[in-house]
């Protein structure tokens, strides 16, 4: 996820109870050396198909001359470089460019000709002299990465330089020990359930990042596909609960749940406030607490779920539709083409179920039955206003996208048959609006799940994430469209900022789990 | 000096003992916090003229602005920046590109444009990523600067970067602490001499180092230029001793001095051998002897310092003139027009009188005797080779260059009175073969006092190095050519890898205080 609101001075507000709580669920990072697989490309060498990397210590380069690692799957973690020189004693820095990439593609790309709309600092590449070889070189940052080029921009005619040794100590929050043996008959379902897992692993850190290259941060929307996953996988609770507790720690003056959160150099709120995501905080939490069953969590954590449902029924007009500033505040999928008014009203009932049996949970009946009565309130003014029985779907301001019918058969506004049919039908103009992320394909197969559609979820999660897997991917994607396979959200040249290992897009382990098996 | 010689499997011999005296002799640096003095200029504030540097933390930087510090003159030292930011938290990284410079001119200069024949890795940039805001950047590499240009390539929409704090630690082994408090009754020559001074202390370091912005290490010629105005003015005697016992552990396998040491990561000869250079070694170990009386460098050194004297003369063909193979390995000066073998022979002549001065010292009457003779044998053949009645001036291979004169006079070549009107004559002739470099500046002054003509020389530096103080130099630069301001040694684009604070051209003070007071 990344996307950028500004709020003129904002100040979130912190709840230091809440974040200590946060603080002691900080999780052991578990750590591993992995070394270069083999050399992908070296241009002394002229090696495209690749050689061993025990021939590294051999290749000496000069000016202009490069090679390229290929660590032989996706990692996150720090790089250590031994670097040597060949030739005459060494009488002027070395000076290089390492370029990290988490897929083939991005090698080739030239951060140069990036003209998007985010941060171009994002771009993995480092300019580094060298005044004294031999030397290690322990690069401070953190990538992610499966390819490592070392660039050599210039060292004098007297010596070349040597890498003698690289290595990558990785780093992830998830345990693989954690793992059963399960495994899928379908030969395809079964490399796409092993890169959702890498996906989520490597978005496992401190907390659940959106994407380790990028945003680094926690998202309330990615946040709770990573939490279902995890669920099924490496059921690291106390990464959700600690998640959790962030979110409710710093949020708005006025209480909302932020749509992203930075821990660094503290715990803070963004400014970016959607209406979409603070809802996932409720139900995130009521999924956590279904699969943990967590008192204290419950406990603390309940006032703050409610005080987003209050928040979210408060922009309610009295057609029972959600305003326009809020339909603004709405995310549901990059197109902005797509008229998002149906959706963040299905968002909202959706999200109310959850909200219902939160606080059946808490054992608050009164409030239980005030929501699910707002619910089905909402449920009659969605069909009043957005379903059309010529079209026979849902029209949100007249125009017919398949993210409103997503959202409106997950928020159960249709019947069950009615869902059935309508899932069917809203294959037909699905492309009418194309879904842009792997995120609203989640959403699109879990409606057609709900609908009863299995096969047409499978088909559609072997086609979407498969082209991913045929295309060469190690983890999932942030932004893919099979028919583009370089298109980017961030604008001219953006291919080179995307994120390659996307938490939003780790979900098939989780579908394959709950509803495939 | 900077010049490229290669020799194939080049192994260093080093002398333990002598490397481990050196070793004793390493200098304590002195430090100093400096701030900068003024806001040099500032994309954002469109300031040409300069501002305090209060105003520091109320600049904010976006995406492709910049600012320049000025340090108020040229330092040697480490960098510090207290980066914050303004504006929405930071969610993306800074990334920053810092240029340093010693003077103004450097810093419009583009680094992609620079295709010259000496490593580009020299040019004093740096590209930086930085993670988490507030920051405090400590660089860990050592500059030679006066301004400092910070550039953001990029931030991101929601912030800034802001530079609260910079500071350089300024590192010397020049005790200004022991600088006398004399000045010159001329304004022009008290300008230059301090300008000599600054570039003085900021060429001490850990040795003697050619220029400190590159290439950071000894050379002969260089190193006896600095030894001499060192003895007029911070008077570091170990400094010298250290280095003469640098350059003679570690030499060829055949015991030739190198014309150039590296001190990192160990101490190592380079593969350049120089004739001019490695007699050096006996000037300068003469002149420190002279000029500190010091019993156990002279039984340590003087073997070393005769060996060079041998293969020097081995290198004597039986005409008494220097070989070809032997004139091609002469530095001199950058101008590769001038045909160097007159300038060969004078170097040795002149070096043949300081190595008899040093075995009369060491009480070794055979040698000096010795050598004596041949110097006497060798002045003949300079006369017979290189006289050229007609001319009224030495030939070398029938070319009139300045250098040549300039050698054979500083050698005793010619009579006192012949030597004078050579002197006069010669400066007729002096742009024919033009001098390139302050080092060659500094010898033809140097024959012009030898010569008798004071006001000549006088005039000399006041118009050479005088006019590096008009064109606004803190310390002298390795190359300057007050026609070509521009010009360098390096090819094009090359001024960005000139160095303004070179040693070579630190000699008016020496100059100054010994013969002009």
């Amino acid at each position: 996820m990344a996307l950028i609101r500004i709020v003129e001075d904002f100040h979130p507000e912190n709840h230091a109870a809440l974040l200590d709580r946060a603080k002691e669920l900080m999780p052991v990072l578990h750590h591993r050396i992995v070394l270069p697989k083999r050399i992908d490309s070296c241009s002394v060498l002229s090696c495209q198909d690749g050689i061993l990397p025990e021939e590294l210590p051999h290749i000496s380069l000069g000016k202009g001359e490069e090679l390229c690692l290929d660590f032989g799957a996706h990692y996150v973690g720090r790089i250590m470089l031994d670097l040597s020189h060949a030739g005459s004693h060494q009488d002027a820095p070395a000076f290089l460019k390492l370029t990290f990439a988490e897929t083939r593609a991005e090698l080739e790309a030239d951060s140069e000709q990036y003209k998007g709309w985010i941060s171009g600092s994002w771009v993995p590449e480092e300019y580094i002299h060298v005044d004294v070889l031999p030397a290690r070189l322990v690069l401070p940052r953190r990538y992610a990465l499966r390819y490592l080029k070392i660039s050599v921009i210039d060292t004098s005619p007297k010596y070349k330089v040597v890498v003698r040794h690289a290595e990558c100590m990785t780093q992830t929050s998830a345990d693989p020990g954690r793992l059963d043996d399960f495994s899928c008959r379908d030969a395809m379902l079964e490399r796409i359930y092993q890169v959702s897992l890498a996906t989520l692993k490597d978005c496992m850190q401190e907390v659940f990042e959106d994407g380790p290259k990028r945003d680094r941060r926690l998202w309330t929307g990615d946040f709770r596909l990573q939490a279902l996953t995890n669920a099924v996988s490496f059921r690291n609770g106390d990464l959700v609960k600690r998640c959790l507790y962030l979110f409710a720690g710093s949020r708005f003056p006025d209480g909302r749940v932020s749509a992203c959160l930075f821990t660094e150099p503290e715990v803070a709120a963004d400014d970016t406030y959607l209406f979409d995501y603070a809802l996932f905080f409720v139900i995130t939490l009521e999924e956590y607490l279904e699969e943990y069953e967590d008192a204290q969590a419950l406990e603390e954590l309940y006032d703050v779920a409610m005080e987003q449902i209050d928040i979210a029924l408060d922009r309610v007009d009295d057609d029972g539709c959600v305003t326009p500033e809020t339909v603004a505040d709405t995310f549901i999928d990059w197109n902005d083409e797509v008229d998002k008014s149906g959706c963040a009203l299905a968002v909202l009932i959706y999200a109310l179920a959850y909200a219902v049996k939160l606080a059946d949970r808490k054992g608050d009946a009164r409030k239980a039955g005030e929501l699910a009565g707002k619910a089905e309130y909402l449920k009659q003014a969605a069909l009043k206003h957005y379903w059309d029985e010529k079209a026979g779907c849902f029209l949100s301001n007249g125009q017919k996208s398949i993210a409103t019918q997503v959202w409106m058969v997950l928020a159960d506004v249709p019947e069950p048959e009615a869902a059935a049919e309508l899932m069917g039908r809203a294959q037909e103009f699905a492309d009418d609006y194309p879904m842009q992320t792997p995120y609203m394909h989640h959403y699109y197969v879990m409606a057609l799940l709900h609908a009863g559609r299995k096969e047409d979820a499978v088909a559609h999660i072997k086609a979407y994430w498969g082209s991913m897997i045929e295309a060469g991917a190690d983890t999932f994607y942030e932004a893919w469209n099979p028919d583009d396979p370089g298109a980017s959200p961030y604008g001219e040249g953006g291919s080179i900022v995307n994120s390659y290992c996307h938490a939003w897009s780790c979900t098939p382990a989780y579908i394959i789990r709950r509803f495939l098996t």
